[in-house]
């Protein structure tokens, strides 16, 4: 759709997000990890176990090991007595067998010796001699043990397929030995800066030039986001320089972010280039949101390409309203949809701020407490200052349908990280 | 103090955790990094722009630079006429001078020329012939341009000490140049098991023998508080062994984790070595908390060293209470007390439980969605087991002061990360 000075017009957010979601991307690639580097990633099978765990009866108390009928009707003033039998020693399979009315002492961890199905603590017992020890607490069959397989048994999933690693899931891989993990690649991101104007951040800068920030803020949200950046460095504004650097991006990433394209003639080769380069090309070209209109995203052969305006707050919005959701999906983690995937945080809006209306606006907050209360404090300023969102904590969205907030109107913060 | 049987009686989380905050730390170490590895770490001091950004007055639009005076009550029906002097080149300063009355072509970026204060957008212009543009709109001095220094002058602190770099934080610093950066040393903590049982992941096992599941939870929530875990190894359960690694230990760590000292022996050994390498020691020996009860806390001339009990879930609960909050400390983080530094998410629990009085109680749980509701299903089974912590997303903490838990009522779950 064009408009009045034939430019295109900008589609909503949400419809922008559906365009994409009907768009098959490439499958992400499946390799092998140690466990020491699995933290973190995300497991491409299901996970089976090829034992049990524990291998053995296992008590989980220090104690005595004991028949739990032995015990019953035992109390602090009604004790049974046991004839003692030796100990179990840590980590060895014990040699004792023991026969009703005989108990063993036992560690935490040790393995239960044949005869018994329970751990009377050592604090519900009194040692008399040598031989004898008093039981004042009645233990039922398997108490104070975690039995044979009780935690995974063999052939069991352990972990499903699309499911990100977290510490214990690496720890109960590491309990059953399993040491090689098959995980999704994480997704490599390459970013391309355009403008004449732009320098590398480690040159001085003439007047008349900037240094590349965008690069680098782009880099951490990647980061973020647990997947990799690859920085191809800063093209000048020409048609087939930039059609050459994509092209070379395009078969080293899975994914491309180009910045710097607000300007209508940068903008117009970013475009121009996406639709050259493969199907579908361009899916939409400006959104309804701010800052961020001018973003540009497209597909070219299942791997997402976006011209992301050069505004600082431009390329912070527009990577996490559109390039977030498209990596968690090149990602291959299924995620719970039931929980958030970011920390957010209800606060009062610091100020009466109206909004256009027809555009979903995302205002850069800072989270203060005043008399008990918290307030979102809006950051206000052009958002081709950096310094907004360094001073922000996070993003207070104002719907499309929304002309303003008001000055204490509850609102979400969605926090940066 | 001690209980009736002589042992060490449990003190509140709470108490616990002041007992730590009334403890002096090593002052964390600080380091140069390159701004490419900057991502994630905390600055060590406040970080001062020598520059000025923008070094110029920018256009943020495309459009037309003009003396902003010049267009004055211009609109639609009453446009006015300025003369075009040629354009604006990206990143070069521009040899144009403009006098009243006259104008030039500026892209995105590109530097003011002298005689020229605001930028008038493409779409509110006309353009008559080579030399002649019309102006439709009145536009504001400083309009469509951010000035000279607007963003950050010399001279200011652009990032505050003890602040954790956020992605924007990078390209804050990449703008102005400022590739090395002072922060403080990741903290390494050092991870000891205990246990004649325990073989390494990568051994086979026999009967009575289980693998190492604790050093590679405490790692990943090691790597996830954005540590250096450093994993010392299976030491054999005795004194003379565990002191050794100890002291080797706190040699090369900021943190030590003795794991599996939950054996009365093992903790005996714990607390004995962690009194006799340095003080003050032991700073409580058990805590009113389910699980984790026999966790070990003390301070070594400075450097934190908790024996915590070798169930997989006190682990995980012994890790998120205590040492999540001193390597917070150890980081040199200087936090914003406002804001949630974890994932939280409100729902309903999902069936009745109760808790023992007098002790904190940490349940895991899963959250569903049934109804529309968000529901916190609790996970049961013992502490031993590693599987309970897999399938649980979260943590329910049934405060000490309540005995239980109604399904319906309204808890906060801290999700796992």
């Amino acid at each position: 759709m064009k408009d009045l000075l034939g430019r295109d017009e900008a589609v909503t957010v949400e419809f922008a997000l559906r365009l994409f979601n009907e768009q098959i991307l490439r499958t992400p690639v499946i390799e092998s990890v140690s466990i020491e580097d699995a933290y973190g990633r995300v497991s491409a099978f299901d996970i089976v176990s090829t034992e049990n765990l524990p291998g053995f009866n296992r008590s989980t108390m220090d104690g005595y090991a004991v028949d739990s009928a032995d015990t019953f009707g035992a109390s602090d003033t009604m004790p049974v007595y046991l004839q003692v039998k030796g100990q179990v020693l840590m980590g060895r399979q014990p040699e004792i067998r023991l026969q009703r009315g005989e108990t063993c002492l036992i560690p935490t961890g040790g393995m239960l010796p044949e005869g018994s199905d329970a751990i009377v603590m050592f604090e519900y017992t009194n040692r008399i001699d040598d031989n004898m020890v008093e039981i004042m607490k009645t233990v039922s069959p398997g108490e104070n043990v975690i039995m044979f397989n009780e935690d995974v048994g063999k052939g069991e999933v352990v972990i499903k397929s699309g499911h990100r690693l977290r510490p214990q899931d690496i720890g109960a891989l590491a309990g059953l030995g399993i040491l090689a993990i098959p995980v999704y690649r994480k997704p490599v991101v390459a970013i391309i800066s355009t403008g004449d104007e732009v320098v590398p951040a480690d040159r001085p800068v003439s007047t008349g030039e900037v240094r590349d920030i965008n690069s680098y803020n782009l880099a951490g949200m990647i980061s973020a986001c647990c997947a990799v950046p690859l920085k191809r460095g800063i093209i000048r504004d020409d048609l087939d320089k930039l059609r050459a650097a994509v092209k070379q991006a395009l078969n080293e990433a899975d994914m491309l972010l180009i910045t710097g394209g607000s300007s209508v003639g940068v903008a117009d080769y970013t475009a121009k280039v996406i639709n050259e380069l493969g199907s579908p090309g361009v899916l939409f070209h400006g959104v309804a949101m701010k800052p961020g209109k001018p973003v540009i995203g497209g597909i070219v052969d299942g791997k997402p390409v976006f011209g992301l305006p050069g505004h600082p707050a431009a390329i912070t919005v527009g990577f996490e309203t559109f390039v977030e959701p498209l990596l968690m999906r090149l990602s291959g983690e299924i995620p719970n949809p039931n929980v958030p995937s970011r920390i957010t945080v209800k606060a009062l809006f610091g100020r009466n701020l109206s909004s256009g209306a027809g555009r979903e606006e995302h205002v850069r907050v800072y989270v203060e407490k005043h008399n008990d209360m918290l307030w979102a404090i809006p950051v206000l300023g052009k958002s081709g200052l950096i310094r907004t969102l360094v001073q922000a904590e996070g993003i207070v969205i104002i719907p499309m349908n929304k002309s303003g907030l008001y000055e204490g109107e509850e609102v979400e913060v969605r926090l940066f990280r």
